[in-house]
């Protein structure tokens, strides 16, 4: 079993310093005064390539061997980590190749081609381009670079959690929202390695709940896949993903989301906070009105802002 | 005269942390390639309260006697410097009353009445908020906090060239919006003291060219003020004040923008890099078509993100 340390956590760190930001932790009058405690936004929708994957993505990469980056890597992802790889490949050196699905946002897909990668639209579904890019990897002699399965990556995003517990050290719980599961491993992990008695709260969309079946069935179990605005959170887990057992160990409680409560979030951030945010971003903001979050003082992660102008303007025009 | 120095700057930015984040300056694929030189963003965007003014409003206040605490602040703004006071204000326990024109942007205004200050919606115009304002100062017995119009205000805002030159130490040219020229004035004082060779281009909308026609005539000299949607940067200056002889002496040029290519800038920046930003931070992006610049590695500073979402949706769906 995977067991990634505080320590790992901390060495990533080091390894991103440069290429990521360190991002604001922002009081949000607004919501704390409408959920009745200290609400903190962790804005890594301000990260470079407009998401946290960006940190996943440079602690791996920044490991790879000689011989690795001469031969390049290989990348699934619903956007964000593909373009978070193509970042990070292009400052590094490394030729890159990135399978999306067809169904990938075009904010990311858009963004994606600005970079000189190899890019693949590939599959309906997320599960199916995962699949397409799983037979690409055999045959490629490329590093793959799973989005989440992955101890390094995992130790990328877990150094959120290290900025929050800084800027915050008495943070009483902390929301995350769960895709694969990378960020949500990560930060739990730095977040209860420092202080156990912080909550760490998943957050997945009601249309995509793959963790809380796995948790529920005590293995991962497949769904069928349905649309939903957090196109970063859709999709089944792979099969043995190191992600779920962490989870399994540390995360409190996983809370859903419909897709109305997440375009609200999306419409009143834009209304009020004048920022752009993306359906999996706005899930934890939707999930800060579940009874069962306990603590006074908590920090929802922005994960990232990354969406079509059209689809936003949608959203927020019919959620005024 | 006016004589802010480096180590005012210097000494401002000990004041300003812990309030005012370090903003990322990113560098923007896009406008580097569309402009053929390296562009780089200064993401005043993402500060605190959404605009670049806290840096001023809190380098000011924190310099107030207990007395002048005691007694309170007397402001007045387009919106951004209102609300960085009002933020500041209340995080140093100060009692502040903000007057803010009739035509302020709702986005600042509404943001402002979270705040427990005194708001004052007085002129039809800025010019006509700012007679009332002053006027009310002579019987307020509070501080009046200039805008703009004060030494320790320029040095706050001058804090920003410092982190530019920090992240980017080659770079050779700084692009700055102009409103009252506190900004420009601080951020010139603080670049041309650590390197002469660096330009400095102030930027106004075609709509308020207050500065430009200041500098012709070689002084401040009222103009009839028309509307732009860089309201931020609307209204006259000040008679007597002291950004005008700083800007005189230190600044290269002033670049006019149109209307129209300020909203063509704040809509590129909401669909292809997924960021909302207001008229006056687009200006300074609009005007990097100007074939005056020089330098090989520019940085616009992106003042603000405070704009209606109603606004924003207009222009953005208009200029797609």
């Amino acid at each position: 079993m995977a067991d990634i340390t505080l320590r790992d956590i901390d060495q990533a760190r080091k390894r991103i310093v440069g290429v990521a930001h360190r991002t604001p932790l922002e009081h949000s009058r607004r919501l704390s005064r409408e959920h009745g405690r200290d609400v903190m936004l962790k804005l890594e929708s301000f990260q470079v390539t407009g998401s946290f994957k960006l940190r996943g993505a440079m602690s791996k990469l920044s490991l790879l061997t000689a011989d690795q980056r001469e031969s390049g890597v290989l990348t699934i992802s619903a956007g964000n980590h593909g373009l978070a790889v193509a970042h990070c490949a292009e400052a590094l050196g490394i030729n890159a190749t990135i399978v999306v699905p067809e169904s990938a946002s075009r904010a990311k897909v858009d963004a994606i081609r600005q970079y000189p990668v190899t890019l693949i639209e590939r599959g309906a579904s997320y599960d199916e381009a995962e699949r397409a890019a799983r037979a690409m990897e055999l045959e490629s002699g490329r590093t793959f670079v799973s989005p989440y399965n992955d101890e390094d990556v995992i130790a990328g995003q877990g150094t959120i959690a290290l900025e929050i517990l800084e800027d915050a050290p008495d943070v009483e719980a902390i929301i995350v929202p769960v895709g694969g599961g990378g960020l949500i491993a990560g930060v739990a992990t730095a977040a209860k390695a420092t202080n156990p008695n912080i909550k760490v709260y998943g957050v997945e969309p009601e249309a995509s709940p793959t963790m809380s079946h796995a948790l529920r069935a005590g293995r991962l179990v497949e769904i069928e896949e349905q649309k939903t605005i957090a196109d970063g959170l859709a999709g089944n887990i792979e099969p043995g993903s190191i992600t779920f057992p962490i989870v399994q160990r540390l995360v409190d409680e996983i809370l859903l989301v419909s897709e109305e409560s997440i375009r609200n979030a999306i419409s009143r951030v834009a209304r009020e906070d004048h920022v752009m945010i993306e359906g999996s971003a706005a899930a934890s903001i939707a999930a800060l009105a579940d009874p069962r979050i306990e603590g006074r003082r908590v920090v929802a992660i922005v994960t990232g802002r990354n969406i079509t102008f059209d689809l936003f303007e949608r959203v927020v025009t019919q959620n005024g």
